[in-house]
């Protein structure tokens, strides 16, 4: 065998680009720029870094995805479109609302335009769509037009206060809808070509880079709401710009210093912020948007979920820039907190609806889950950015994990409705809506979907990584030469993977394969050999280290038979408990599929086999799970709510379909824990 | 053996007396007065008919009870009147509240005092105190001083809002301050013979008389929270005037009527009722305070627990009262919805917050539960009413219930700490508050703890029943002459009860002794013959007819093993669990006496042996019951939240004590329901 041996501890400065070809930022290009460390800032040799390859050079040729992304695209997208307009978001952008007018703007409308214009870009980039393509253009223009001399672009503070700008960063989302719009600029800017949006972006960036700063005159402060901090970097990569990564460090680490921020506004303005009597309600304000403490002094993740998520991103993409061990050790300690004790099975996060966000450790109530879907697609975005720290298996386990079940779960099948909150159980009475005042899951889903390719692989020098096993290829610039990636797999629903390597010519590279967490065997073949899965594995990839040639290939194949899945004890909620797992998907059981079983009263028989089946007629194609169950009876209980028997059982045959595909047919109850015994 | 022999079938038309002796109203018996049922009404032949044995005749000598009778009155009740001092309630009585004053009377302050002095007149009659007999004279002055000309009295409405009288019956708490203060004086009245509160009690009366009904010029409504209508028939009890019963008739048969009298309210006041906020919050306002239908045609629990136990106590005075069968039948549904699909093993009721009261059918969350003391008071109430409609053990079970368990958790072991709910699981976080603001619980627990000794005996014709035992005795009037009836027993701790009686001469009679539901062998002994059980037991009584001579001897014996008790497998969030009981008691696992086992990881052990152990030095003297459980280990799961492998376990050797002892000693976690297996 040639080449494939034990993996090498790879131990490199480097932080080069990993693909080119984007559209460039002024004639240079926009990924150049991201390789050097900004000036000044300490730095340590880290391993082996790797840049995701970006979604552009991704093809997604999947029977999972794709129809996944042409649904997002004919469907979801037009339906979001339609909703935005219906409710007035797009045409706040001309500015023209008075006092007295109905619907008035809300003060996080923009966001959920921008992140509906940074979807629509990377559904345009890969599938042409004319008539898509046209509403982008309109809504582009009208977002641009609503730009003031200075900069300033936010529809709620130039119509109906336009006073006051900057004064409630706490609650007023002011620099949150900045941090989607910038996102958006540079997804449109790499999905089309043009700059208008990416000019206006930067313009918006460089007034509130002249804003806020320690500096005289300047705004202390950093948004209530985390999302600019990340989008600044990526702005920073687009444009080469380190202003604007230093801006985007500015905000992350001048979070939680003290006086705390956000008091020292209160004082200052002197009345109540928009969210007042909300922040009131809580024990403490200030860890609910992670301001309770320096970032970098922070070990728990407490607040609301989908800040945290994104704070969590930015720090974790100023760790990648910079070198920075000390926030990569606080973004190591966050992960570890997050999903070693805050997340669903399904990869939701923030357990409570009261907050929105976290609660005490293991407490994962299953019927009032929120897990909003935001905070799903924000773990998401998070543990990618994790890879780009180290290849860790955990973290493109935990990637994986939350897009194909928390993510997925938040979007119909008809791609038109919506979960905010993603329970996992009910009783019957939760379901997709239209719609939401507060609109910020639709496009936020939208955007992950669209963009799905750029989760799939990445390079770094002599290193290229595949993340998550999607078919398709990818066009990778690795040491200088171009690399094409094949898959073909039938994934989540099978785990065979065979992968086809294409290198101009012959090259010596490590492939690293994802092993992922969930399979205990999983086999692997270099060109026909057998590889020792246990000799190449680290850190959860398999490490193949060969000089590849054209046309090589390696085969990965990942048994999934279905699983029982218990929760660490601590889990209260799921004590006694098992949920059904096949490879990555998460299963549950639907009142639909279990006619006349009452679900609340139904356990697991602990042994009995479970059969997936592949069943092309239910729910568009999916692999379901039978298993055998017990079923309490009550019809010999009379009247009585007590006695001193336990209840007798029936037998009966369960079938279980994957979670992300609950709600899609007859309402009823669904159940993902279940008493196994 | 002499005349004990099967039951009869006793189908009677009686509704005679069961006590005399109270202090007299205007020179005739209170309690003649009752017998007959009110002109006009249909009645119909009744089964056999027992009144409670009034609370003046029964001593209380007992080892559990009688201590708690004593904390009752001298921790309790001066801890109540401090309170009631100190947040100004006592005070306001003085009508001197003017506008800007703090604090300013809320409008249900007069019922905080009216059960404070219901439950001391109860306290001074069994044992004389002359401090509380000062206070309680003083807080009775303060009342009627209160009292305008025209019979009105409401503190609130005499001074906040004086020109604001009956406008808002919906929430304003007015007319069931009324009612409180009747029953308050009541027994006032029976407990010193003073008529001073009576009188105020009775003008009270009239003038509600006056201003509500369907005539001319009167209010055709009633109470949003129901009170009155009990106490109206109290009234007509203690002072034979017919036109208190007819009050409370009208009121319990105009609720529910249509157009709904609270939209009709609210329409021509035209300014939102004290609790709009809430009430609008409501899908079903109107069910809230069950006005939602006539009272007849109801037969599911809805809506604020409390006013649905008030409501239904005072619906089945009414059916004893007139032998009203449409009524009775509407009780008997009620109660075997609540007590079938809405009752907590600790007999609490009402188990959401967001109502105080009753959701779904089998919606018993535990660590949420609200389960209000009050509301666990007012299911005793109706219990004990229920069986004044007919002598059937599911009443009793139902009353020793809730008043061993829910009843008396509501009260500290020292007297002054409260529940206002009572959840069946804790964190640690829950513990009892010396007071509250809505401060309805503490004096409704004293009130039923100081009277206690009325729920044990009842009486009719022919007949004598035992309800609970609790030792001591009464005398009762029986057909004519004079029997007492003494118990000697250790319940709850033990299940032997020895009963005496003493009639004045030979007396045939049916003894009635309840069979408790949870003993599944009860045995019988006649002076010292065993009596065949199952050929005297009828509807979870047993029927002793037989010539009584004075120190003849019965004795039950009720094996209390402890035992795991299964919920109906409806009731989800005790899937799979068990809780311990023995005899009438609910145990729990409180951390104190489990350090170092992690409540949330424990899980009984199948068929394991459960020790019951009389533990001198815990709570005072409780037993405890020791048993094997399982804990689920969390030690080898690394930071992994989710594995292929149910966690181990380890022995633990688990200890329980009485539900109503808990959080008494060090803080920490408490849990009824436990996995099972």
């Amino acid at each position: 065998m040639d080449a494939v041996g034990s993996p090498r501890a790879v131990v490199r400065a480097w932080s080069g680009p990993a693909g080119v070809g984007l559209p460039t930022a002024g004639g240079r290009s926009p990924l150049t720029a991201r390789g050097t460390p900004a000036r000044g800032w300490a730095t340590v040799e880290s391993r082996v870094r790797l840049r995701p390859v970006p979604w552009s050079r991704v093809r997604v040729e999947d029977r999972f995805w794709s129809a996944r992304q042409r649904t997002n695209r004919l469907q979801s997208l037009p339906h979001a479109h339609a909703q935005l307009a219906e409710t007035g978001r797009l045409a706040a952008f001309a500015l023209g609302w008075r006092p007295g007018q109905e619907p008035v703007p809300h003060y996080f409308w923009d966001s959920d335009v921008a992140k509906w214009v940074e979807a629509a870009s990377y559904a345009l980039a890969t599938d042409p769509d004319p008539e898509l393509g046209a509403r982008l253009g309109e809504v582009v223009r009208a977002i641009v037009g609503a730009q003031q001399p200075d900069g300033y672009l936010n529809v709620y503070f130039s119509t109906v206060e336009p006073g006051a700008h900057w004064q409630d960063l706490r609650d007023a989302h002011e620099l949150y809808c900045a941090g989607h719009l910038i996102e958006a600029a540079v997804a449109h800017h790499q999905a089309t070509g043009e700059r208008v949006l990416l000019d206006a972006a930067c313009r918006l960036a460089d007034h509130i880079g002249r804003v806020f700063g320690l500096g005289p005159g300047q705004i202390p402060g950093y948004s209530g709401h985390e999302e600019v901090e990340l989008a600044l970097v990526r702005l920073y990569r687009a444009t080469g710009e380190e202003r604007y990564l230093a801006q985007a460090r500015y905000f992350v680490d001048q979070r939680g210093q003290s006086p705390n921020y956000f008091e020292v506004e209160a004082a200052r303005r002197g009345t109540p912020g928009h969210a007042e009597g909300f922040m009131r309600s809580l024990r403490h304000p200030a860890r609910h948007n992670q301001s309770h403490a320096p970032v970098r002094q922070q070990s728990e993740a407490v607040g609301h979920a989908v800040r945290a998520m994104y704070l969590y991103s930015a720090m974790t993409d100023l760790a990648v820039e910079t070198g920075d061990e000390e926030l990569a050790a606080a973004c190591r300690r966050l992960f570890a907190d997050v999903t070693g004790r805050h997340m669903y099975i399904t990869g939701g996060v923030g357990s409570s609806a009261a907050n929105e966000g976290f609660t005490e450790d293991w407490d994962l109530p299953n019927a009032s889950a929120y897990a909003e879907t935001c905070a799903s697609v924000g773990l998401a975005f998070w543990a990618h950015r994790m890879l780009e720290l180290e290849p860790r298996g955990e973290y493109g386990d935990v990637l994986e994990r939350v897009l194909y079940n928390g993510v997925l779960a938040g979007v119909s099948a008809d791609g038109t409705r919506f979960f905010y909150a993603n329970p996992l159980a009910s009783r019957g009475d939760v379901h997709r809506q239209e719609w939401f005042g507060c609109a910020c899951c639709p496009p936020n889903a939208a955007r992950i979907v669209a963009s799905l390719g750029q989760y799939v692989y990445a390079a770094g020098p002599g290193t290229l990584a595949v993340h998550l096993y999607v078919q398709g290829q990818a066009e990778v610039d690795l040491d200088g030469q171009r690399v094409v990636i094949r898959q073909r797999t039938d994934y989540p629903w099978d785990g065979s993977v065979e992968l086809t390597l294409e290198p101009e010519k012959p090259a010596r590279f490590e492939l690293l394969l994802r092993l992922p967490g969930w399979c205990r065997a999983p086999r692997l073949e270099v060109q026909g050999q057998t590889v020792d899965v246990g000799a190449v594995a680290r850190d959860g990839y398999a490490w193949l280290d060969r000089t590849w040639r054209a046309g090589e290939r390696v085969r990965l194949v990942l048994p999934m038979p279905p699983e029982r899945i218990w929760a660490h004890p601590q889990v209260r909620e799921d004590q006694g408990c098992a949920a059904l797992q096949r490879g990555p998907l998460i299963f549950c059981l639907e009142e639909v599929d279990n006619p006349g079983i009452p679900l609340g009263r139904v356990s697991l028989v602990a042994g009995a086999d479970i059969v997936a089946e592949w069943s092309a007629d239910l729910l568009g194609g999916v692999v379901s799970l039978q298993t055998l169950g017990r079923v309490a009876r009550g019809d010999d209980w009379g009247g009585a709510l007590y006695r001193p028997a336990p209840p007798r059982a029936a037998g009966a045959l369960l079938r279980a379909v994957p979670y992300f595909a609950w709600d899609n047919r007859a309402q009823g109850a669904m159940r993902v824990w279940l008493p196994e015994g």
